[in-house]
């Protein structure tokens, strides 16, 4: 079914509120197989508000409106929707009781501005709040459909839950089935290059990439009767897809690649530590991000200087003088120092430039990531030719975290 | 001038991003006195893209596009506008110079989808990215304009910084010249309470306070007919907000309090270093963001376990022991014992429960920071009463940042 989402508020046009609920409300409509086709964000205004009604039935049959549901003057989509739908409003006797309740708790007085809460358009179906004062409903004519929720999201969110959900069932007709995975090392356009042969002219399931930084999604999705069949066509296209990218994918189900890393070193009951020079604290805080991270890091060392490379993690000092602070030579002996002082099972360590400075003779960019696990050690070279403090440290984190994944998984 | 924000991209209809680049030119787009009437979301099609571009400019004459421009087959935001606008695409020289360059150092071939970057409407005024390979542009035809950035924010904000504000400017009536105030320790509702006085019944210049994380920002903003009166209006009002809550402020140009303490650091020639459980790296990854951090900090621990707590910086067992590893003596012994091993100026330092779990007796958000300077040794109790860990470690951070502060301010 054709689905519009409509957000009335100007604090949306004035930039103090982000529109996460366009984003949860796309979410869980595509999940039900919904084809969400536009958002929309207008103001309290109520001529504008009629025309992007309007507009979003023109060609999409559901439309979604979020906010201006609220008890002051400025709070319009109600009257809007039901003056549209050709409706009158009456005075709903439970949010009434409802109303009565919520303010006797408190032990406040319920105002006039309270009481226009209770009025919904003739003949909706209304979604009764439990979680704040503003009910929700749908409302179909002539086979075009509006629901109206509550602008917090938290309200948004309890209503979905109660009552919105199990109305929209009515309507699905084809069920969807999705899955994310998450590749690095490969970029966008490689990545659709490759992928061309299972990509092209593909209408179900669909396969759709985005690029993130340093690292590239994918989403493979499929409509069917049953999800049973969605899922089986999604799986069925992640084999092939596998076979031509496999490498360079670290989750098959969205997850982020810290939060891979913990999950195997959990399983695997290995321990890690790490030794950083530019990313100064990134990657344990990556690792910690994830709860109960404590089963797998117990310390982890920032040797920003050359004294504390060789004071905290004992890398040699004639091998900063020989081969240079940023080398292959001194990541492999941080990796290595920091795994035996911290007695741990794996060590990753970074030695580079972020920038915007560098030492004669090398760039922003230029790095090594070293890795230490049992007798072996080893580095990877990096050169990101970008002079982005803030992008090469991020990006520095992404490679550390993926040379442990290459080691573990 | 009414103004529109065209959002071009199928992962925002799937609910998998969010539309934060709308909420960001708005803001941005508000402050210069544009009336943002609308945002619009649309997938990657052509025929619907180019309906909602011609609904935008029924009644608004600037429309800023985002998203749409990569190198993939369902980028086509350039192509509908030139053909919306009349117009023939060609080949830009600079952007095929620096995709060149791009590829060129990266040791990657470029691909003809890479060269369909360089193609832009004629006639139009291009905003060269140098923060990665769309390039940006501008096209006026009869009165409408057109604005057309790459949809990664980190782009799309370089861009805006380096082209597309100066770009706007001459579509401004009025100069406008603002400051951004940041303090920390307040509560925004305290804040505007504090400040009614100055703030009340204000048109310009406008006061707008923002709550964020743990802190809160001060706009003061002002549109006159010359740049040098607006700023002359501006800084006579920051003296009144200063008079008023002066002891809060930690910065009178948006400075980040990681900028701030990592400047007075080198301009006190201190140097720093810092020991952390729960933030686990978040303290030094802050310090060392800012450009030039190493005069300041040469080492820092991650001591998450009770042993590393005791191994690497000399924590004495009987402390966790007696008090318990969460408490105010523990926090301040790894302080002490920080700055003793790193030999620096300052050490700060903090254990605690980010969350979701807590020791029996604690509940998560309690947490104590610890500082050492000189023969000062000292600690502040927090207690967020959240049990979001994210949130409490982002916190905890600006906390630590705070204590550093309050040392060397």
């Amino acid at each position: 079914m054709k689905t519009s989402i409509l957000a009335v508020g100007t604090e949306l046009l004035f930039g103090q509120t982000v529109n996460t609920n366009a984003s949860f409300l796309s979410d869980k409509l595509n999940h039900m197989g919904f084809d969400v086709m536009y958002h929309f964000v207008v103001g309290d205004n109520p001529a504008r508000l009629k025309a992007k009604l309007a507009e979003a039935f023109s060609d999409t049959d559901l439309v979604i409106m979020t906010g201006g549901l609220g008890p002051t003057q400025d709070d319009l989509t109600k009257e809007m929707v039901a003056e549209y739908m050709g409706r009158d409003m009456y005075r709903d006797d439970i949010v009434m009781d409802m109303l009565a309740g919520f303010f006797e708790k408190r032990g406040r007085k319920m105002t006039e501005n309270n009481v226009k809460q209770a009025y919904l358009p003739e003949g909706c179906t209304p979604f009764y709040n439990e979680s704040g004062t503003a009910p929700g409903f749908a409302l179909s004519v002539d086979g075009k459909t509006a629901i109206c929720l509550p602008g917090p999201p938290r309200e948004l969110k309890w209503l979905w839950d109660h009552g919105v959900r199990a109305y929209l069932e009515q309507f699905m007709d084809k069920k969807m089935f999705y899955r994310v995975i998450r590749t690095i090392g490969i970029g966008e356009s490689d990545l659709e290059t490759v992928l061309m042969p299972v990509i092209d002219g593909q209408t179900d399931p669909t396969v759709a990439t985005y690029a993130k930084e340093g690292e590239c999604t994918l989403r493979v999705a499929s409509q069917r009767d049953t999800i049973e069949e969605a899922e089986a066509a999604v799986n069925e296209m992640i084999k092939r897809i596998d076979k031509l990218v496999g490498e360079y994918i670290y989750s098959y189900d969205d997850e982020n690649l810290n939060e891979v890393v913990v999950r195997i070193l959990k399983e695997k009951g290995l321990t890690i530590t790490s030794a950083e020079s530019c990313t100064s604290g990134l990657f344990p805080a990556a690792i910690t991000d994830v709860a109960g991270a404590s089963e797998v890091m117990s310390s982890a060392y920032i040797t920003y200087s050359n004294e504390s490379k060789i004071n905290e993690i004992g890398v040699p000092a004639e091998l900063i003088d020989k081969y240079g602070v940023v080398s292959p030579q001194v990541a492999e002996a941080m990796a290595a120092g920091a795994k035996a002082r911290a007695g741990a099972d794996i060590a990753v360590s970074v030695t580079g430039y972020a920038g915007p400075d560098a030492d004669p003779g090398h760039e922003a960019g230029e790095a090594y990531i070293g890795f230490a696990m049992g007798d072996t050690v080893g580095h990877h070279d990096i050169l990101t030719s970008r002079n982005d403090r803030r992008w090469n440290r991020n990006y520095l984190l992404l490679r550390m975290l993926r040379a442990v994944y290459l080691l573990i998984r």
